[in-house]
């Protein structure tokens, strides 16, 4: 991803320079811990991208784009604790490397310290509509967490309730970091809209799509076996859709299984095959297409710019990706 | 306290309509469940006097009181899953009701809501600057809550890192609250400067009486048995001030104690009297005094009115309690 390397660049020197202080250690050093590992930094290319595309010098988007990586960052310390994962970005979780009071503590620290960054925004930017954008964007965030959460405990949700629970837990966040781009452009309404439009679809397409990779990538450049997903039970789309579909005895030898997991290697490639039985994969992909598309559409509604040119980049590069 | 009874009533009516959405409810019923249990509502309170003492109508401040109640409840949300509490105001806690990643979420979502509030605030306030302070205020309130949980592995706390602890965890949300009241009212930095030493002053002088009261008070009235908090091994005032004082060998065997807590109701007596022996529950006495003195004496840099009125009784009061 060459193109963006401009712009991550930016961020990452901007996420050096900080500047937290060193003190009280427990509550800023695993702020610092989980900054310093290597990221994609997406949310904030975003905001900067937003903010180019609507006519302006991205450097005016710099403080939004920085609160959008560091309440990322909160998010994950945060759902790493609920998820009891081990590791992320291959080092060990904030809870595991000191310990869960530490991660919660630093995880509210680090949201303070994105919400800080904000007022480091140019005097002429309305500082009161892109903190409301983002609060409602983190809330939406937090919405759609507690969805996914409910959703563990239930078999019967339905596509239409994935979509609100991706909605709220990938794309919301996308969606605001591009908006709020927009705002510190001081772009129309209308611009803004449409940003939002552009990362709803986006953050949609690339869960569906990241559902889909678990069970059709190659192993080795997924980086993850095939079928983790099923086999730690997880509601995907694939699931979802398959749980929709399939007769009253599939139906109840899938849940049979969703309850005891993990599922076993063997159970995950007889799922695989169902998913296939009932055009779940296609399904997947054909609503992953249509969501990039309409991501490719609000982005048409700009005008020609050199960030235009590298957010169409960008979303051809996630939409071809196999990994 | 019947003449705090119209501020608080003002403040329960707003808290019940706060309109929070029903669904999802693992993410908002918690949020209404730590609102409705019954409490002092002190913080925002203050707010509301702040306001009024610096010349303005007190409904100017009520969403910076709103904000400022909700996130003292959203820190009590994440604090009980931190100390492992199981009960607060006479009710299971959160992580107890339901669990332990529900009470994260949901805590996490009611500091959303708190800073939600502050875009109730009319258009004549400077937003970004009541942003602001509340901000700092409860990164205070983290970095506090750090050295809290830093101080229980240590044995060498000095009692100006205890200071500096409580100025953090207790202190800097109640002058933020009263900070907050005055930028409300548009109050010059003068005034502002003068409700953040009331606020520091106020609080100090509160957590110092706490400790003082696990050790003197009637533990029918004040609630719990005597030496509650030495049983725990807390590093309270008391405490601190003996370790810092006493003998090398009175300080292996109280160091030896508190490695292996509970400590013994036997044991507690003989801390007491180790307390007694080293004037800590004169020096707690002494010093509560001192920053009560303090804040009278800010509060004395106001005019005469109602609020002022108030705010003197609310502080005879509490320097009086027994409880």
């Amino acid at each position: 991803m060459d193109f963006i390397q401009p712009y991550t660049s930016l961020i990452e020197s901007e996420l050096k320079n900080l500047g937290l202080p060193e003190k009280p250690e427990t509550l800023y050093q695993p702020q610092i811990y989980i900054l310093s590992s290597s990221a994609k930094r997406i949310r904030p290319v975003l905001t900067l991208l937003g903010c180019g595309l609507c006519g302006s010098e991205i450097d005016k988007a710099v403080p939004a784009a920085i609160a959008v990586e560091l309440v990322h960052n909160f998010t994950l310390i945060h759902d790493d604790i609920m998820d009891q994962a081990e590791s992320r970005r291959g080092e060990p979780t904030v809870h595991v490397r000191w310990n869960r009071s530490t991660a919660i503590l630093s995880g509210d620290g680090m949201f303070v310290q994105a919400l800080l960054q904000l007022q480091n925004l140019s005097e002429d930017v309305d500082f009161k509509e892109i903190n409301r954008e983002f609060l409602i964007g983190v809330n939406r965030v937090c919405e759609g967490q507690a969805l996914d959460m409910d959703f563990e405990k239930r078999l019967d949700v339905t596509t239409q309730e994935y979509l609100d629970m991706i909605g709220g837990k990938t794309a919301a966040l996308i969606s605001t970091s591009l908006r709020m781009g927009g705002m510190a452009a001081g772009a129309s309404d209308e611009m803004i809209e449409y940003l939002g439009i552009l990362g709803e679809s986006l953050g949609i397409a690339f869960q569906i799509q990241d559902d889909l990779l678990d069970v059709i990538a190659d192993p080795e450049k997924f980086g993850k076996r095939t079928g983790g997903d099923i086999s730690e039970g997880k509601k995907t789309f694939l699931m979802v859709k398959t749980l929709e579909s399939c007769t009253d005895s599939e139906r109840e030898w899938l849940t049979g299984l969703l309850k005891r997991r993990p599922v076993s290697q063997s159970n995950v490639h007889k799922i695989i095959d169902l998913y296939k039985k009932y055009g779940a994969t296609d399904s997947a992909d054909a609503l992953m297409n249509e969501y990039y598309s309409k991501a490719v559409k609000a982005l048409d509604q700009f005008g020609d710019s050199d960030y235009k040119r590298d957010l169409q980049h960008l979303i051809h590069y996630l939409k071809k990706r196999d990994f």
